[in-house]
């Protein structure tokens, strides 16, 4: 058997952390040693996530972490899951990452490039100064700066849905950068363990929210077409919660370049030649022309599903990006990464398949 | 006691005819008569909509209609809703109207005013002469027409949401009429009682569908926004399925003219200002300033509700409708639209408030 | 226009008080005057409850109410729904009916007539005295003592389901008093408007919760269906959290007595007949033999749901009742009260049909 | 790396099938080699179940198959799961049993003992004198016969979650075998994928279904209810369909034998001891004291989970059992089955953990 890297994860009492044990305890080259909470350090890991009742792994005792501990910890373990909340997270991973562990950052505290603009959005920033050592964790745009990165940040759940089936037509110059909207659809379980969905007020509910481009990862979505398309660009960006607990679609309209709309009936065709060659050995699915995806496609699964359409009446590609939110849109995507930086398959120990239904 | 009109309803064991039903039981002008379904006649109403068990109106038997039974059935009712497929609900409605009843047909039958166009989307059509008669039942936009009408076509679900908080800016010109993306969002009521959307195929799962122009309720939205507009336009649109069983929020996208962009600041006050002098006296609510619809809020109820958002970012004016596709979308718009063909207050009879939660 | 009676809600901004606003706006002999909150006095209803906005109460503003309000209250309103937390609701009641007003109280204060067998459940009771005043609000079981009653308890939601299709049987000896077993299953509004279930912790899970005899309703279930019998008895029971916002569904398990089963054949029909009989002019439904309830035919509606079923394999007598926990389990069950207090008919200004679907 | 089994599944494109197929593609001695479906037959894996879109397996074609082509079938595969109805599954599987072929039948075909017992429930059985060769799949329970067994019966997803919490205690005689009734209460998958389930009439919706021991998994569960209670007996059972599209709880009522009730204190703490010394190797988790099974512990996961308690007032105990349907109540099940009969560990390949959420 080949040897197994120890993995910490730092906050899996979380809808993330829960997520990203299930993928840890499955996979071939990694061995979970630590598990971390804040608020329920000292149970055992079946009592606050019962699923894990009777498992080898459930009698795991929840640990309760400070950076003053990296130091120690980082004999335990050589990979640590923070799936904290922004600011926090920062403080923890820096710590662990100066004592030599390897961390993978599920908060948005290392999502940005550029700090000025994290402090817009989010606050006073804990570890500036490692914001040029973090990868962008998605690996099918980042694949050569993540081979043997040691600070990784994930994307959000929203920017990987709606970055995904843009980039390809981005880098090719396929749509023009400027006038993108986005429109995109998640379930709840994307805001977190927290108590603000109540059942009641979310069945039977469809709404909009931050509409306007006041979302926090307007900006993240920006930095990221920005560098597919080589030039600053903005876009136009609607969430929306829709009353199921996993799943996020994006659906893009953008306008074709001369490029794409010389041939406006193979348009479909060209663009996804275009993402099936960017993404050959990633985690995309590129659907065939005139299938639309659907979340319930990919939900517990690893794997993004993308698609387009052209519409000739009023000249617009419409560009989608279906994932789960809590996998692909974050702890899965995380594995991959971690795959990327040491040299694995992306898919090692990842669920290519989901439940269906 | 006033006088009530006799009504009837043929096609009462569908989805809008049993909403249909709820509103005329209840209203103080009406009296239920009659009803009829193509595969349940015999049976008394309980049988088939069993939430009647117990009523005065569960015991009613559903008869069978066909358009040869027109003038005996004239003698019986004052008013008929016809709720059949397109096609059939025409001839339906065609034979009625000829008797003397007054015909509200929920069916796409007598929704466009181009044969032509009627045509192309759904078929051949079975009584074009009685298009010219017909009156769109959005009495909000089509009052004058609505008073004294004798067949009134009741407006798409996917249409009342777009055009609903469209129509105010584009009489006043604050949108370009160009350009319009419109992303909506339903629930799976929508389609009617049909097996085609198995729970477990629906939960968890949101999905586009008919991208690209090509849902038949593209020409209607198209009609009604050209005339409130004054000018033909073309629209990009797009519907999705939400797991919910009702409620339908549209969220549209427009480039704000010069006369609205002027004065950015006051963009969302000068849209809503627009709303609430069209819609005074009618069943639309516009939302305060900052408030976004949710479909929760109008389940159940005749009212829809319309807000504005301006994103001076990327320059957009974002305008959204969320009604209950069953309710305002269908049934409920149909008896605000026979109120407002009698003379009537718009609300008579109607729910204002709907299930809250 | 008959005189209408001015009426007050004392926890508007609840589900149950939610609830009652639908009811008591559409009601022909009511009138809403006063509406008050713990935590949103001084805003519209429309502010608080979104679903109000545009119409002709939205603008009502919240007020505040404290006991020592009461006397000053009085002369605004003739009635007051109170839907507090129990021990507060109590406070509140006994000051507004010292007061003149007439009380419908919506929390568990009023409902037990034991006031050892309250503090054992509850607590503390602020106004014991008035236990005796007290009407249980079951119109069809307590119809003599509600005439003229002016402080009623309002059932609830599990025992309302329970008892309704019990009653007849114990009433009339059909069936063992002991050994009853009542497995019940609730959508999560009836725990009210509060944080406790998430979405994500409740979509796609059963679970029962309180099992073994440790719900708060049992008391009031034992109460009940012991004046049924006329002779004490304990039961069973097992609540249950179902995915689904409105809803309550009781099954129960009981042993036939030999007055049902010297005729197997006919068991059923001889429960029907009880069942009928006893609900004669209220707001019960008897299904048809072979028919069995379900939630969604009672959604929003005022009326209950019940069914029989003989199994005689193992000799056990199946009685299933179905209700909308927040309408017949609450507010609408407590306009039936008033409405039988006041002699009006049971259904005055009630939804006997709800949403389908 | 180690030799792999060649696995076929007919009926791959049903949920039973795509649940097996998840786990098959992730089983470390087991490899995919054959799909066959009656419909889809020619058509590749992905365009059926479009999550397979870009796996390795999403290219495999579904075939046809007739039992006529065991023979050649027996070349390629090494082992057969059938997911047929039942009736025909016992015609392909006794075709490829006979061609040598290890047969793990989904269906109801091989389940049942007596050949009586499955004629009056699902009509003639097209191969009886397999019966007495097939082994029921409860690993935890006739692991012994399913050591080396080359047909085994899946049990029925009820079934499952019944039995597994009353086993241990009517083995020791901890509860009396007659008196028992099983309320269950289940998501939409377990009729499979079949247009019977409109999300509009399931949402908001939980039911009684086929009330009064007339569902056809009540003599499976008899049977081996009583293999364990080594005597025959009866029982009540009462299915639910819950809106909610995986999970299954069964609550069972049971009197406590003197064995049991003689020190009440600790009852459930025998049944405990019960429940964990019997499933000792298997994937059966006995929750801790006070802990009540919720099904969204188990979605997706190969484990049940089983809890007790004990209602002193009334003298019951009362056994919950919550499982996947699909996955130990199906799919993961089988695969758990086969490992048994190959002596592997039960739990190989298959997910301890499922998605929380």
């Amino acid at each position: 058997m080949e040897e197994r890297l120890r993995v910490g994860i730092i906050g899996a009492a979380g809808y993330t952390g829960a997520e990203l044990l299930r993928f840890v305890v499955a996979h071939p080259r990694l061995e979970l040693r630590y598990v971390a909470a804040r608020d329920n350090a000292g149970k055992p890991l079946e009592e606050v996530l019962p699923g894990t009742t009777g498992t080898s792994f459930g009698e795991l005792v929840l640990e309760s972490f400070v950076p003053g501990d990296a130091a120690a910890l980082a004999r335990r373990i050589d990979v640590a899951f923070t799936t904290l909340p922004h600011g926090t997270s920062a403080s923890v991973g820096a710590a662990l990452f100066d004592a030599g562990v390897t961390v993978v950052d599920l908060s948005a505290d290392f999502r940005l490039r550029d700090c000025a603009v994290y402090e817009r959005t989010y606050g006073p920033h804990p570890a500036p100064h490692l914001l040029e050592r973090a990868v962008y964790g998605l690996p099918e745009l980042h694949r050569d700066e993540l081979r043997g990165a040691r600070l990784i940040a994930a994307p959000g759940c929203y920017p990987t849905s709606a970055i995904l089936p843009l980039a390809p037509l981005l880098r090719l110059g396929l749509i023009e950068p400027s006038g993108i909207i986005i429109d995109s659809k998640s379930g709840v379980s994307g805001a977190g363990r927290k108590p603000g969905h109540p059942f009641a007020d979310v069945a039977e509910s469809i709404r909009a929210y931050k509409v306007g481009g006041t979302h926090h990862h307007v900006p993240e979505i920006e930095q990221e077409l920005s560098l597919c398309a080589k030039a600053p660009l903005n876009v136009a960006f609607t969430p929306h919660l829709v009353p199921m607990t996993r799943g996020l679609l994006s659906v893009a309209y953008a306008r074709p370049t001369q490029k794409l709309s010389t041939a406006p009936e193979t348009a479909v065709e060209r663009c996804r030649e275009a993402a099936i060659e960017l993404y050959a050995g990633g985690l995309v699915s590129v659907l065939a022309a005139g299938k639309l995806p659907d979340t319930l496609w990919v939900r517990g699964s690893a794997r993004a599903h993308v698609a387009y359409v052209y519409d000739r009446r009023v000249d617009l590609l419409i560009a989608m990006g279906a994932i789960d939110n809590l996998a692909r849109g974050a702890s899965a995507q995380m594995i991959q990464a971690l795959n990327a930086s040491l040299g694995f398959p992306d898919a090692l120990g990842l669920p290519e398949l989901g439940l269906s239904p």
